[in-house]
């Protein structure tokens, strides 16, 4: 089971506090800078959703949260790198995914050209790493837990700017490819496989959920029926089967928004699959390739996820017996650290279930709702999950382009039924 | 406990069966008759929400279905009222609340006339009842099962026929009333009380979930943490204090979706609430009245309930919660069966909770989603609940308008959660 | 050359001026109650068009302009039919074709019902004509021009509101018929045939533009090329050919914007048109009929008008082009006074062009722009033409549905060049 | 009085010809390639504007014309810089104003970079001058033709290309300047003065209106009452005095078309007017500037400019007004060539009117409809005029950043009336 975040709440002495802290923003700033090392200076301008960013923004508005959030307030003598980019890069708005400029204007911003983002974040880095050296052991709790939430918001945006760029390239006649490929060795796939629970009361969530967790607590009861849960994701070829047999035109299948959505968008396939002389392609951050059925699929939204669970004669899991199982399972898939950017073939040894962390996130039939004993904290901070607990739907555990330390079993990442531009799959659940 | 729907799965001997079925036929459709007694030709017409439908419409609209279903295939000779009819009033859409024809159209049906439409509905009963008196025992049980579903989609259109002119009223400056108040005194109101649960598992779900209650089961176990249910709904006095004290605009109350909702609509109280001469007025069926104080609120959105219970420091009920306490409730409010068409003070007697049916819908936290075990019945019948668990929140109870035999402890009725249309109010509910 | 307008500005006596405004006011009030004659209280309801209204509008709206222009300002004493009327039947909006009410408003006005409309007309009616009978010699003038305009009002309605119900009684399934058609007898279609004309120097324009008329004046010179007018409207069997020859689907034939707007409506013939069983059928306010060739085609856009003539080898003449013919013509077409609500073959006697004014409104290639010399009034009255003069082109003539005082050689009709509901159609031009 | 088409109908020599073209080619290509030079690889990725392309595929698409229209059909052995970007820059869509590629899909194209697009201007230029330097006498009229046409359309995009800039600069919150102003001496502003004509026939028209300037012609007769013309455009400063006193709220100024849209987009001034620290700045290619006073207004819409009009007594000129002065008229006024992009004051010198060429084109009173014998060319070519003269407002002159040899007496402008994104600025008239 991945611990990543016990680190946090552990209580080391000042000086390894500071070290540890420095070389956690370190990697987790440079692995942004790495993300966005194969991107042209035009590259960084395009931005292809309503809601999304360019990957320029992103990079100076996870660099703007340090500033704004760490150095004004807790480094005296600090001086902004541009005050122009306080507002500029601000995220303060009502909406969601929104920014306090209108959405359609980050697009816009020619200026400041990438080079001088790059000098921004350059400047903001020895800033931050300048004040973790100085600060006193009586200010550097407030500042560790501030640069601990500008490091959780960086990893975020990392996910997000990988998701945004794949869609900006596919929005390109080209089709441009973000990176080359790394070598990588085919895996024999195994046979599906369902892991059965006997049910009963079980107890799930996340026991200190602090901030930036607050949504995957309290710790609490729930009680199951038996089940099984399948010990893979589901592959792009059992999905092409539901796709040639008729699935996105079996209206029995579908609830009805989702029906009415798939007809209304004309939806035939996952998005990103292209029928293309005679046989399916699909587009991924290493450009257009043909389609592997060993691989699990990816990029479907929750109606779809549900109306192939029912074509199968199975259901989707729900989050406390998704968590059940995720607890016990030791193996980690593909997540961002390892480089691969689309989901792979499960590479499946002992026992299952595999890949629950990593490769694709998992639809989940449970709506994102709060927990029995869960309350909203005080005040309007833009960063409480609980915010959102209404017309979203939980999924678990973590994509090939999600970080390490945000692929818990305990994690609950949560999304509108009808979006499909997130690396989402999905695992099989039935009654036992 | 109101049981009204065993009767249903009795088993009478076939004349009893025919008599009783004969007599509910009746019941039903003269209610409909009645309600649309105090509506002129012209006001049968009017359609004033894109998902309604003019009164005109639901008259004939439930006389299609007897026809369709029940008389066409059963009973021999019979002869349509008007073949154009078949195709006029039929609902075979793939959009929820919208029909064969588009919309738009219903309300321009000035043809046929408000009269010819209750000339169809007179041949329709005639025929049924006729069928029914003629029907031997072998085909009994498959008529007397059309005739059920008949039945239940009647009453469920009294309600929403209601609803709608409700609204078409109020859409008209002259805000006419739809009918005169009858006498009613006026009831002391109680002070608000908490009725404690000791949590632990329970059972919730209807056992004999048939037809037109697919969604209501299985009867399954949920866990409960202790909790406290209030004794009454939230009244318009209190819900004032939330209006008055500035929860229309402090943004830390609400989740994000309704925040952004509530600004873009400007919404400063519930639908029918208007503020003229210095005091707060209601639009009632019985036209204009002061708002007063000791009355349920109701036509809010599950936003405006969530966000006042966390003003008032409270939460709204889980359906589970809910169920379990209302089956232990023995009184009755104010159901359509009563006749008196807006929500009362509550009249309370006796140990409490008091008006878990009738006067008003209550919101639950609950997403309208499957209870474990639940299967979508094969096929795509539209009349299948479970189509639509995606996307809307459980309200429980039952209000002013629901026909008695709909509000039952097990009742899961639905809403998407930004509707204020329905009678839809608040019951808090905290962790004990 | 009909000369309706002569009589306003002629200098009769007080007493021969109320009695002939008596006779005029009761014959246009009188008109419009005999077109609403065949409508139920609910086909009053009806409204298809988003600027449109239902006829209870017109009924009450017409009647409310001499109620608010005549009685309260001119006749000591008088008392509303009813002071809620003031306000809800005014037009004081920014919008043309809107009024104060939002337009979705005007077809939920079930009361008050159309009888009380009917005896709001009968009120003002008789208060008007009180006044007329009773107002001193310094009073008439005032009251005489207002009266005016008051019957110019009601007239342009009268085809507006048989405009409206044509098309909503198309948008009913069930076709129905407005009335029953009178007996006609067929006549026997002439050959096109084109009347010549040397061009030079030309004046048009109304000589004495008052109010109403403001549009239509300054009387100036045109410079006019030598040009041929067709004889006769186009016919349906004309239009017939353009559409069977793929008229609609040859971009060579249509200017951008017309193209643009016919693909996406996906138009494929005039409005009313409809293919059926192999043959095409039209509706009219008599219902579904057969299509007669001979008929001159109406309810064409300017585009399509356009595109038939540039297809014809031909052009649409110019308003200028248009009057200096029209001004020489000596016979009346079909008009509402005639009582045949549909353009009809042409019965042509003597010497051409026929049927210039009456059947149908003309298209001509002018843009509806200010004459030279032409000035907008001071103020902000609604009525001044002149507030239109931009994105609208210029119609000559008048329609099967026009009064016969709207038809006059100078008269200017305006339209946007995509509108189809009125009764349009083309007459060909040519340079010489 | 400019003639610069007239080269164009000389007839050269065949090396002479070969000679004048390349060198027009030259500077026309030249041209584009310096405007673009201040512009960043993210500069020329900018789009504000739905209709609009940012600067990147100007470039490419003016070069694209070439390709196919020039070298693809001409030039033996041509080989494409590269097969995609035959589609991908092509414009072959039936939308003005859009392209093959959604419009949406120009601003996302990050590959090809801005180098490669202008290494791919290189080799088509380099590709055409070849061609003309080999091409043989018979084959170098159509040579010349087509390359007289991608010039032509080359100019229109510099025009457009710093139209679209200039929008998308201002969109970005940083409001960066295009480039540094070149040193300018002030002017000394002249008193508006009036000039004279008596009126009667005259003749306006482009006797040769050859391919690209199929609309401006033929020459034909107008009849005009005597009037006169402003010799200057109305400058800020006037405009000024029209916005302080209340311009923008007095609708008895407007059009009702007009008044609807100031008022739905809450106008309130020109576009990139801002009134900043108590004082108008307005936004130029060279940055925000305090609003001079002297200066032509511009950015002003048919609306404003017909507004304006008649708030200060006096009207638009009507095209024929315009171009009979416009020929007399011997000086010239800012144009691209001249190297200020932003309207002067004039320096006037002798006789007016000054200015009619240059600084801002100027909207007139007449509606972009076709001249007296114009008929449309068969067939379907994107390039011909004719095809928009419907919907469209004719403007004269030409402007600040308008090519030289577009800015001619007889050259139509026409632009929707709702349109404030060119340099369209007011020249007054008024009935004499």
């Amino acid at each position: 089971m991945p611990d990543s975040h016990i680190a946090k709440h552990a209580q080391p002495s000042g000086d390894a506090l500071r070290q540890s802290l420095a070389t956690r923003f370190q990697k987790a700033r440079g692995r942004t800078a790495e993300l966005a090392a194969p991107l042209s200076p035009e590259d960084l301008m395009v931005q292809s959703v309503p809601d999304g960013a360019p990957a320029k923004w992103h990079l100076a508005h996870t660099t703007w949260l340090f500033e704004t959030t760490v150095l004004v307030p807790d480094s005296p003598g600090y001086r902004p790198f541009d005050s122009a980019f306080l507002d500029l890069f601000a995220a303060r708005s009502d909406r969601f995914g929104n920014h306090q400029l209108p959405s359609p204007t980050l697009r816009l911003l020619s200026r400041p050209s990438g080079a001088e983002v790059m000098r921004y974040r350059d400047h903001v880095n020895a800033a931050v790493l300048h004040l973790l050296a100085q600060v006193d052991d009586a200010g550097l709790a407030e500042v560790a837990d501030r640069v601990e939430v500008g490091i959780a918001h960086e990893r975020r945006h990392q996910e997000r700017m990988l998701t945004h760029i794949k869609h900006a390239f596919w929005s390109n006649p080209l089709r441009p490819a973000y990176e080359q490929p790394p070598q990588v060795y085919p895996t024999a796939p195994q046979p599906q496989d369902w892991i059965a629970h006997e049910g009963g009361l079980v107890e799930i969530g996340r026991a200190d959920a602090g901030p930036g967790f607050d949504h995957e607590g309290p710790r609490h009861r729930v009680y199951l029926n038996p089940f099984r849960l399948a010990s893979q994701p589901v592959s792009c070829g059992e999905y092409l089967t539901f796709v040639e047999e008729g699935g996105y035109s079996n209206r029995a299948l579908w609830l009805a928004d989702g029906w009415e959505l798939a007809r209304s968008e004309n939806w035939q396939a996952p998005l990103y699959w292209e029928w293309r002389d005679g046989a399916w392609q699909i587009f991924t951050l290493y450009g257009m390739r043909p389609l592997d059925p060993a691989e699990p699929v990816c990029h479907v939204s929750w109606y779809e996820a549900d109306a192939f669970a029912r074509w199968a004669g199975k259901r989707l899991p729900s989050e406390a017996e998704w968590e059940t199982l995720g607890a016990r399972c030791e193996s980690m898939g593909n997540l961002l650290g390892t480089g691969y950017r689309h989901p792979r073939a499960c590479p499946c040894h002992g026992e299952g279930p595999w890949q629950m962390f990593g490769d694709i996130w998992e639809w989940t039939l449970s709506p994102f709702a709060p927990y029995p004993g869960y309350r909203l904290p005080d005040g309007v901070d833009e960063a409480v999950h609980g915010r959102f607990m209404i017309n979203r739907m939980v999924l678990r555990g973590g994509s090939c382009v999600t970080p390490f330390d945000h692929a818990n079993p305990t994690t609950r990442h949560y999304l509108r039924p009808d979006t499909r531009l997130s690396f989402t799959g999905i695992r099989l659940a039935e009654d036992a």
